[in-house]
Parts: structure tokens; C-alpha cells; sequence
């Protein structure tokens, strides 16, 4: 079994054992995703970049990929063919040549 | 390679073929999640759950992941052993006796 | 009448000229809040604190109160006393002897 | 003094006494916003629309607007008008003919 089907595999039985798939509709997902992320941003808060626990970041770094890889799974979307795809995308939308070294695009992709 | 440090060697090669990686602080990576996460987000807004583009959730989760990947290479947090973890800490948090079928813990862990 | 409730009575009433109620949940407006306050965090991403675009932050900080003055209005939640008693609460929590000049607390209440 | 100028100078009294200005840039008020939206987010997880405790949601709501407001005052954005202004842009935006019981905008505006 692939990487991250094994975390999906795992996180799949922490979550049937506690019966909680019927809390789990994409739509709480998401939201989850989003309460998870902004806990990861607030160990950045009024501080410099390089101040945040190391520690908690990765707590909170794998709280978001628990929800993120459950709302995958959610939609059988596989992970790592869905971020090539995009990253593919994304080589079309910012030429090398044009965006090097250019922050214009906001916050998409980076 | 694993296949979560493939797709993150695959981001970074798409990152410093742009030289991208001088806007990259671990403050502005976790607000870029924070972003994409809510991107996310909008595909359930004003609608039912199972009403969501499934095609644009792939893509917004994949800039989601872009983002978690990113900062977890900027911490050499390995991203399979933090989410094993994190479940390790969980099961304690809330045994299977008592969390079974109860939503009362609100987004931790979900 | 009040600024704060002659604002929501405009934002009503451009809602219900629409018919937009319909999709008003709390559940929604709090996941819109959140969308709207990520369009405004957009604005911060990959530059300097003070590199914003003045006239954009003030449209998006907008579309943020909208969503927030929205919210209360369904519940029927006075404003202006919602925040006075938080600022009491939080003289409280963080008394000025042991608060000043610290950033220990996080992100309650800033 | 106006009802949204008078709760922007208890909050800057609040914030002076505890000397936190020097925490408070533009950057991290966006952020904190987010954090705040986020916890009133939280509220919804994983229930229905109208199960949240109204108790704090309340109190939630006046953590999101003591960010805003502070933001706001920051760039001496006068609240009532960018609000005015805005709802007058998206009357343009989406005409009351074509725009009646259609929730096809997605966050813009509501």
C-alpha cells in the first residue's frame, strides 16, 4: 500500500472505531481543515517567522492532513496523482520565465 | 523516495525553478494554508454538502497540500511519522469507550 | 437609530432584495466570515506588513463586517455591548500588571 | 462621538494600557482576524446550523470585530462608509433582477 493511502488507512480506523462518519460530511470537513490551519497560524502569532514551537507546528501540521486526507477520502480523489495534476497546471499558468522571482500572483500557487 | 517526499521534491523543484523560496517564510507558508484552506472552503458555501464541485476540490486540496508540504520541508517535519503520532496522542485523548458516537470535542480531533 | 444598526438595516436590506435569506444559515455566514476574512489575510501574503493595498484592505474588511453585522443581526446580538463586555472580560484575563508589553497569551485577545 | 468610533477608542485604551501596539501590524491584526473567524467557526463543527451555543458565538463575534476594528483604525478607515461603499459596489455587481434567489456567486458578497 502507497504512503499515504496507509495514513488514510489508519486515520479511516481511528475514526470508524469512534463511530464518528456521521459527523463527517465534506462540508464539516472543510470547515475542520480551516479551524486546523488557523490553529497552525496562530503559533505565528505577534511573532517573528522563524519563533513558532517547532513541536506544536508539526501537531497542528498533521491535524490539517488528517482532515485534508479524510475529505479526500471522502471523494476517493487520489492524493498524489491530484497534486502532480495541479502542479502541472500551475507550470502553464506561471512560466518559469515570467515569474521568476516575482510575488505577484498572491496566493496562488506560492 | 516515499512517495510524500517525491511530491515534495516535486514541489520544490516547481518553487526554485521560479526562485520563489525568498517569499517563502513559515509565517507566510501558514497564512498561504490558511488561504487555500478557505478557497476550499467556499466550494460548500450557500449549498448542501454532497453539492461541491468535486473537480475544483481536487484542486483546491492540492493547494492545500502544496502549502502543508512546503512548510513541513522548511521543518524537515517528516509528514508520515507527524500524523502517526498525532493519532498515537489522540487515541489517548479520546478512548474508543467514551468518544464512540459523541461529537462533544469540537475540532480536535474531529 | 444607531451606526451599527443603521449599517445592518442597509446590509438587510440589500440581502432581502435579493432573497438571499434562503441561504443565510449561521452555519453559512460564520463559513462566509471566514472566506472574507482569508480574502483580506490574502492581501498580507508574500510581502511586508505594511506593503498592502490600502483601498482593498478597506473593501475586504467591509465584505468582513457585512458577514459578521449579518450574523448578529439573526441572533438579535446587540454590537456594541457584545464587545464592551469582552473588553471587560478580557481586563480580567490579562490584567495590565502582568500583561504589558507580553505577546504570551496567543491570539486571546491579541 | 460616533457608536463605532466610541468601541475603537475603548479598544485602543485596552490594547495602550497593555502596551501592545508594538505586536499589532497590519500582518498579524489580518491574521488574528482569521484566528477569530476560526474560533467562531469552530461553534458550527460537526452540528447543525442552529445548534451553536448563541452564548459564544456572541462572545466569538466580538473577538472578530475587536480585530477588525483595530485593523480599521490602524489605516484611519472610517468603518460606516467603507461598509456603504461596498454595499454599493455589489448593488452593481448583482443586480436585483439577475441575482434574486440565486446563490451562484459564491462568497461575493453573500
Amino acid at each position: 500500500m502507497s504512503e499515504i493511502r496507509d495514513l488514510q488507512a489508519r486515520i479511516l480506523r481511528f475514526r470508524d472505531e469512534r463511530d464518528w462518519a456521521q459527523f463527517h460530511t465534506p462540508k464539516d470537513l472543510a470547515m475542520s481543515l480551516n479551524i486546523e490551519a488557523a490553529e497552525l497560524l496562530e503559533l505565528y502569532l505577534w511573532k517573528g517567522s522563524e519563533e513558532a514551537d517547532v513541536g506544536r507546528v508539526r501537531e497542528e501540521l498533521a491535524d490539517v492532513l488528517y482532515a485534508a486526507l479524510l475529505l479526500a477520502a471522502h471523494y476517493q480523489i487520489d492524493v498524489h496523482s491530484a497534486v502532480v495534476d495541479k502542479l502541472a497546471l500551475n507550470a502553464r499558468k506561471y512560466p518559469v520565465e515570467t515569474s521568476r522571482g516575482s510575488n505577484k500572483k498572491g496566493s496562488e500557487p506560492g
